[in-house]
């Protein structure tokens, strides 16, 4: 749904070339890159700083940056000492097959390419750089970041957690990149104070559909659909909103995030169509 | 040596507090972030920053930002997929300590730490706060950067390696950012486009220097000097200088890179002292 052909293209720009050394380094970093991910945080990035008039031009390389480091947290998550998962959308994952040294250098350096990738965006105003780098920076790490968010999923593991505990958990592991990602485009779009708060309510409820919609797809669909293993939760014993609250209540609780995350666009006199139809994407995902 | 109290100080209060969730993940970054490292990086930032009349206000976040990236690599490099080692300046390593897991987050958050210290010092210019993220991030990552010079460093250890392919390592795994630790000092202190060209030379010298002794520490001196295992490279073939050259002539190439290094530093017209002073405790140390 997501895939951007600019994306794809300029994602292939700035990886090293597969040919430079370390090689194998170089091919761990683009197998993981060109593994068919929905590009969604891309997307996010696009459509926001287009809802507020910025070109594409300006756009793309944090766009890229984004799903950097997405693919980072990914490749360190799949680690066996971490999640140990084999199978990412249908291949397998980053050390499975290139070990795992390689695959946490791969990991390692896609981080640093992001930042760089952003501090060396001549589309760009150096403000605007320094704003998006911190914005993702905070959204990426610890305390209030993605880094945390996996450190208390793993934490979590070990014991039964409540509904406020999941949803902190969440809000930090993918939350927190997901509203970085549409307050960057609405940052580089120059939106006004009311429109990035407007926007950052917007993907908060945008972040946590992602994820009742993903706990929903462990229970409900094929491993065909999904690309890994599913019923792997349940199987983990893993703290998820099916789990806590059964499947029914689970599917309102994701009707009224969505519904929330579009209500907090009809604060912005935008066009807004297409951060709505990434909302219902969200919603009616089946993988 | 380069113990400063300042830094100790400003990374304390950089780093998030123990008590905050996910406590794991920040046990174990201040674990390593304190564990007695010598804090080379952030000795040259400052001492080349002073050069060229930086306070020290300006400096010490950037020296921080350089121990982050630092410890970082420590903690991943020291994982059992990479170098295995369980021993680090006397302690155990992190993943012994905290476990694999926590090991990779806390070096994962320890990167994302030091890109948004810089982007968030507000005793810089924005400038100069993305000239020195595009600097760390060059000299951290990949293909002219750290994680380069470690993946590389991994490949050799299947073969035998020629003295070009090991300084080809050297320059990226530890050489990279010293010279840029080096780099940032004078970009703080707005060195002139010649004064930087100097520094960057005597860095370059500094980091091969510091490889060497490296090496040769590893043949000659005792655990408790060292810290963790000697004998280590050898045990497993991995490439040395004097593996390669022999002990006489790798002490020889040291006392050329020292010499070198420190004839850089006469094209600059400031007082050099201190910057002399670090190259003479780098040819004579014993840890």
């Amino acid at each position: 749904m997501f895939q951007n052909s600019v994306v794809e293209v300029e994602l292939n720009n700035l990886l090293p070339a597969s040919t430079a050394i370390p090689e194998k380094v170089h091919h761990a970093i683009r197998w993981s890159i060109f593994a068919g991910g929905k590009r969604f945080r891309p997307a996010l990035v696009i459509a926001t700083g287009e809802t507020f008039g910025a070109p594409i031009e300006a756009l793309i390389k944090t766009a890229c940056a984004f799903e950097m480091i997405h693919t980072y947290s990914l490749i360190h998550d799949d680690l066996p000492s971490m999640d140990d998962d084999d199978l990412r959308r249908g291949r397998p994952t980053c050390h499975i097959r290139f070990g795992e040294a390689t695959a946490i250098l791969a990991g390692d350096a896609l981080q640093t390419l992001a930042f760089r990738t952003i501090a060396e965006d001549e589309q760009l105003e150096i403000a605007t750089r320094i704003a998006l780098i911190s914005e993702l920076a905070r959204a990426a790490g610890t305390p209030e970041g993605m880094v945390a968010g996996q450190g208390l999923d793993m934490e979590a593991e070990a014991r039964a957690v409540n509904a406020r505990e999941l949803e902190e958990i969440h809000r930090r592991k993918t939350g927190a990149l997901i509203v970085a990602a549409t307050r960057s485009g609405a940052i580089i779009g120059r939106a006004t104070d009311a429109e990035l708060k407007a926007v950052t309510d917007y993907a908060s409820h945008l972040g946590l559909l992602f994820q009742i919609t993903d706990d929903l797809l462990d229970v409900t669909a094929s491993a065909e659909d999904l690309g890994k293993t599913p019923g792997k939760d349940v199987e983990s014993r893993k703290a998820t909103y099916p789990a806590l609250y059964g499947i029914e209540e689970t599917r309102e609780a994701a009707a009224k995030a969505h519904r929330t995350a579009c209500e907090s666009l009809d604060r912005i006199d935008r066009p807004t169509t297409v951060l709505r139809e990434i909302a219902d994407f969200i919603l009616n995902r089946t993988g």
